[in-house]
């Protein structure tokens, strides 16, 4: 790591002990048993980031404790007689309803499909909860149900079963979906982010923040009219094409929907007890999106996307899985962007186009709140 | 059913001939393809009765058509594998989040489990996914989470999966919760509504109408007091129970939640082109609930039950299926409350106390919103 931070060997002992001491605060902190110090839940609570993480191990897992939940992946590996099943869910808040390149519906099925294809399963059924505002226009509803068909069509999953509820105006915001999804394992793959190992490589499978920064420009927050759209995507099949390509060296997936590639990464480096090495110039960010992050002071690091994904795959076969990866043309923007090293364990560490090193902590508070 | 009506002789002939009508017109009715007329959804789109199952039909049915999804049973019954597994959705917005006898979090657990135990299914995995508003007080998140595991542990099922959105303040109503299911079919089980035939016997598992008049009384929309509690409970012990009592003779059951006892029954004798007769005396319901119900000018057949179930069971085995179900706690209250007859198919006819016979429809409007 120090001859990555581009300094004068003079300044450097200094520097690295400086460096020590905040690397071992934030190592204290994050041993501390995760404790919501809020008394009320916040945006920020649902941001995907630190705050998330926190009410996560704080409430849910304390209360829930079983070994599918803590193992803490996108999904949960289930063994159901004979096969092995992955079961997932996520709820979709996102605000407008319909934007560039998708809506709440294709969002949903697209959402789920991938968490299950990152737990390497094959997408399979999916279950449908509405809930729905009084006086929420039938027809919006309508469009939001062909698009969830149609986006379950292209992923060849079935959604077999649902439940609507109504509430009263001005107690939702027109409509919110819940999918959960189950998988099935067909592959021999152990994923997890504690098969994470030093030499390992990092890609992620193209451009980044497209999804975010849709949102964002079309609630019209930003005077700025961009030809951008959202990367809403089923990632079932470039993630079967990765896994394919290289038997038994892929680590672990993620989808990189809240709190973006940084955050993710950092769940991989903590899970991992493993440092994380990202090379700045490599991460893919297509201009449109630079730009709108510098209007808006955020980093495309942590802006949401919801049809890339993270891999960590084996060091020595990063080639064949990159390969893979842009045959397909949901993964043609893919790149490496980094590595994994022993040290700072449960750090990633940024190397930036002008030479130096910073860390790159988890999402913190909620830059953009219900992206999706 | 002429026989039933209670009417003279002469006048027999024109009444039953009226009668017929107003069954052709029901039939008509019925047999057109749903189509929602209204421009906007309201509270009644929630309500479970009429105008949710013309939203089901018309919206979702017709676009994510699939055999599993079209069953139109409490679950999808999915082949994985060699084993058989039922999946199923609930989301629950129920206003107020806490009341006697129970909150959010365990309706959310039990509504699940219960959904998947009246498929025949044992329930095994859940779920969690949570919309909350912004200013959620936490202390009330850990109330509810904390309800959910104990629900959870005393159901045997454990909740591995989950996911939290955050709205701001004015977009949700505190805290609303999804959860999806998965149990396995254990047993040679065919149930629905399908295999149910003239001559077999209808059963409640216990007192109707106990949670929704609890939740109205909650609400203080009723200025009286009364000693009630929801029913809410899971019932795969009692549904396990009346399953092994009568192999093969369960044709069908549902949880008898929005839309009541009478709406259950309206499905069943719809989708076995049956007609169902029910004994309005032999009818269990507390005198608290039939004296709320008298004030609010509803019907107790309507009214949300969360631990309570119906069964079809060959009328051959009634006796045997009604002791299994009252030697266990949550079913001593069972009773034999009507018969399925080859007339009027799609009809559910109540006879009264009075001796007299009316229709018992699917209910109309949303007498009770947000109950679940």
């Amino acid at each position: 790591m120090t001859a990555e931070t581009g300094m004068t060997e003079t300044g450097m002992t200094e520097t690295v002990s400086a460096e020590q001491q905040v690397l071992e605060r934030i190592e204290r902190a994050r041993r501390r048993k995760a404790r919501v110090k809020e008394e009320r839940v916040t945006l920020a609570h649902g941001a995907g980031g630190k705050a998330s993480q926190t009410l996560i191990d704080a409430v849910f897992v304390d209360a829930f404790r079983n070994p599918e939940l803590e193992a803490m992946e996108d999904g949960a590996t289930l063994t159901l007689g004979a096969s092995r099943t992955v079961f997932t869910t996520d709820s979709y808040v996102v605000s407008p309803l319909f934007f560039p390149g998708g809506d709440i519906g294709d969002l949903a099925v697209n959402g789920t499909v991938n968490d299950l294809s990152v737990c390497g399963a094959r997408p399979m059924y999916l279950s449908a909860g509405f809930v729905l505002e009084e006086g929420f226009p039938v027809a919006d509803l309508q469009r939001v149900v062909a698009s969830m068909a149609a986006a379950a069509s292209r992923a060849g999953v079935a959604i077999v079963t649902g439940d609507t509820k109504v509430v009263e105006r001005g107690k939702a915001d027109g409509c919110y979906v819940n999918t959960a999804g189950i998988g099935v394992l067909d592959r021999d793959v152990a994923l997890g982010a504690a098969a994470v190992r030093p030499g390992d490589a990092v890609l992620v499978s193209g451009p980044i923040g497209e999804h975010g920064v849709t949102i964002m420009l079309a609630r019209g927050e930003l005077d700025i009219e961009a030809d951008l759209a959202s990367d809403t995507a089923p990632l079932h099949e470039p993630v079967a094409a990765l896994l394919d390509a290289v038997p038994g060296g892929v680590r672990v997936m993620r989808d990189a929907t809240r709190g973006g590639v940084a955050t993710v990464l950092n769940e991989i480096a903590q899970a991992a007890r493993a440092g994380i090495t990202l090379d700045e110039a490599a991460v893919p960010v297509r201009p449109m999106v630079t730009g709108a992050c510098e209007l808006l002071g955020i980093d495309p690091l942590y802006v949401a996307c919801e049809g890339r994904f993270v891999a960590v795959v084996d060091g020595d076969r990063a080639g064949a899985a990159l390969d893979a990866l842009r045959a397909h043309p949901l993964g043609e923007g893919a790149a490496l962007v980094g590595h994994v090293r022993a040290e700072p364990p449960g750090l990633v560490l940024l190397k930036t186009t002008f030479g130096g090193t910073r860390i790159v902590d988890m999402l913190v508070g909620d830059p953009l709140p219900r992206i999706c």
